[in-house]
């Protein structure tokens, strides 16, 4: 953790080896980072998944999210079988890195159930509010 | 997650008692979600964080974004040392329940390492270059 502590007092510019950061990433105990999926024209954030490492780079190596899923146990190329893929424009770990965050160019709805994001179920004072119909 | 499931069908405008939903949220082994904090007005992802049940609740009662601090096993209002404060604009979850998405009016720096935001470690090929100076 101790080259995550150095690049917080680091100047805009400064350059690390991947690799370096990579080997120092903390990982939950499921050997996972949370990626948030952010729209890069509209700024929508899209939806929140999951990564280990290897899904970290095939993301970086092949230009289109990948994440792993927790529930099939599999990696998981986003759009794989939908065509709804995510075409990487950036990828960035925050100062812990323990959160990742991408723009995209999402083709399609983002969300499974067709709808353009995941975060349709909004808080309402004592309710939640569904936002938005099914594509 | 029967509430969840049927959610996701459910027409826009479908209203549910926020308590239903927060018996069935899939919270993890340390009964945690994580929160994607993103200013309301520039649509930047600033940071997540995690909430528990208590954080969740106190964050739509107070207006204000309250984690869960994992590293110092202790609720934290963001900003209540800093004053860096986050005013809630919305409270989203999204379709499956793992994730939260907070609309937040950011008062300074999002960052602890008075960045804008945590997210400027910017991967570009073999490197990972630093975005942004402390302000």
């Amino acid at each position: 953790m101790a080259l995550l502590h150095d690049l917080e007092s680091a100047q805009d510019g400064t350059r690390v080896d991947l690799t370096r950061l990579l080997d120092v990433l903390p990982f939950t105990n499921e050997g996972l980072i949370p990626a948030i999926a952010q729209d890069a024209t509209s700024h929508e954030v899209l939806m929140l998944a999951w990564m280990d490492r290897t899904a970290i780079e095939r993301t970086i190596k092949e230009g289109y999210a990948t994440y792993w899923s927790r529930s099939r146990g599999a990696y998981w190329r986003k759009g794989e079988s939908s065509g709804h893929l995510q075409a990487l424009e950036s990828f960035r770990f925050d100062c812990d890195g323990d959160a990742i965050l991408l723009q995209v160019h999402q083709t399609g709805p983002a969300c499974h159930t067709n709808r353009p994001n995941c975060f349709y179920l909004e808080v309402d004072g004592n309710t939640v509010i569904v936002r938005g119909d099914r594509c």
